[in-house]
């Protein structure tokens, strides 16, 4: 009988559930909306009502625990919600709640640390002990793991690197009230933004686009395209080389929307870290699509349980 | 008997040592001129001669472990010096050959890491797990502590917040071959050359000056100066920003040189990270002046040996 977790992992529109055990196979996978209505009250009742439905298929000694996955920061003891704006969520003791419903360890994860344990754990990370794990779609989140260990911060703000200020003559407001975030650049808002900046100069009018377009059109050879794409991974590559140089990890993973672009994003993203990166560290890194995708999460719900490092 | 440490603080003109004991009292501090001619090959025969005479004073028990502080990078594995281009070092396995004349435990340690080690056990870090030491001098370097562990990095450039990169309008060539790295800008060097051309601006002359200079002339109400303090805090508080929000550090300790300045540097540089850094981290994080100074490398390899948490 193989140990087994139940993960979580809760997002603004579904909650998604498996049972993982610890060879890293999927068991069964399965979802149900998030409600978020009432200021999200009912996800919870919701998420433990369908465990159970699932649970009577297993014994009580082979599930060894629950890991959680949420979009937004935990405290830095581990047991409580901070914030999740987009499930309504303030200050909740998910923890004990779901401690006392099952009898078993329960832990909670940022979904970005948790997807970067769950590449080390399973996916482009494996053997893997430095490394940051980036999501980049409607915003831009890191997970960074040091000697196998997330670094959640002093104050549960680790890994925002979507907020690390760039250096522009542009004035972008970003959602956290700053000026010129890298998010504001390099999410796929920001590199739309760019592309219609770039077409506005150019006098040149495509009407609605999105990433796809933008990466459609520089495959079909567009110079506006390109200088759009060359932009976004250019700041991206700044801030790569810092965090590079900072902390000198031996890969990043890149997951989330605009990962779905392949090589037409990391060719030019690491020709950008290459010309910022200390020179000791230059050909001492890699940077790596996503092997998980969207299993990311609860991979690393389940790796918490699993990896003896973490 | 108290227990008691040998700490060594090789640099390019002296090497410091002191005995130290585990309630971080220096109980005797020397200092014999480094030898550099045939790549520093006397250095280690010299600085074990001299560590010989002085222990005659001690009993073999009481002295747990020698710490010795590098201007260079450390191995991995922490036994071997990788380079220490003042000494004329490249690939030295110091550790060995200390243990072997002495029989006790040695730890070898990058001297900005060994800085911020000390300041976490002695000085303006104590009680602190989280925190980032900087130097900064002729060049920019860092310590960066992550729940009382050094980050030493996965190819031992960890702290190598001196080349982060900055999109700046000049063309400034570092001595790591990059362009516009921070320490270009935010080094004593940087600093006299943004007044230079500030000054080269104005049409103004005013000879040679050092950092001493621009900041008096700021307390004395010159705009210039003004102007080039500001310029090279905003490119520090940029970096410093992005850097709390990548790890959200409790604290920055600023040691070197430029320390000197006092408030008219901690002033303008914290202005410029309130601005910048994440919303969740701007009430929540502390810059202060190193408390140690030169004291700190020595402090920092006793603390390996007496600190638990490191």
């Amino acid at each position: 009988m193989t140990k087994k977790v139940v993960s979580i992992d809760i997002g603004g529109t579904s909650v998604k559930l498996a049972i993982i055990d610890d060879y890293r196979n999927i068991i069964e996978k399965w979802q149900i909306p998030t409600n978020i209505v009432n200021n999200g009250i009912n996800i919870i009742s919701d998420t433990i009502n369908t465990i159970k439905e699932h649970l009577v298929l297993y014994s009580k000694e082979e599930i060894v625990g629950i890991g959680i996955g949420i979009p937004g920061p935990i405290s830095v003891d581990g047991s409580r919600v901070i914030k999740a704006v987009n499930l309504g969520w303030n200050d909740v003791p998910l923890k004990s709640i779901f401690e006392d419903k099952f009898d078993v360890p329960v832990n909670l994860l940022n979904d970005a640390n948790s997807a970067a344990l769950g590449e080390m754990w399973a996916g482009a990370g494996q053997g893997i002990n430095n490394l940051m794990f980036v999501t980049l779609g409607t915003g831009v989140g890191a997970g960074i793991i040091i000697d196998g260990k997330i670094i959640n911060g002093a104050h549960s703000s680790g890994g925002e690197i979507g907020h690390i200020p760039v250096i522009s003559n542009e004035h972008r407001v970003c959602g956290c009230g700053n000026l010129n975030c890298l998010e504001s650049f390099a999410s796929a808002n920001g590199m739309v933004k760019t592309m219609k900046r770039i077409l506005t100069e150019a006098n040149v009018n495509r009407g609605h686009f999105t990433t796809i377009d933008i990466f459609r059109w520089m495959s079909d050879g567009d110079k506006y395209a390109r200088q759009a794409v060359e932009e976004t991974t250019n700041y991206l590559g700044f801030a790569f080389a810092g965090i590079l140089n900072t902390l000198d990890l031996e890969k990043i993973v890149i997951g989330g929307g605009l990962s779905g672009a392949g090589d037409a994003l990391l060719n030019p993203l690491i020709k950008s870290v290459d010309s910022h990166v200390f020179s000791q560290i230059r050909s001492n890194y890699v940077i790596s699509l996503s092997q998980l995708g969207n299993n990311a999460g609860i991979f690393g719900d389940a790796a918490f349980f699993f990896n003896e490092k973490v």
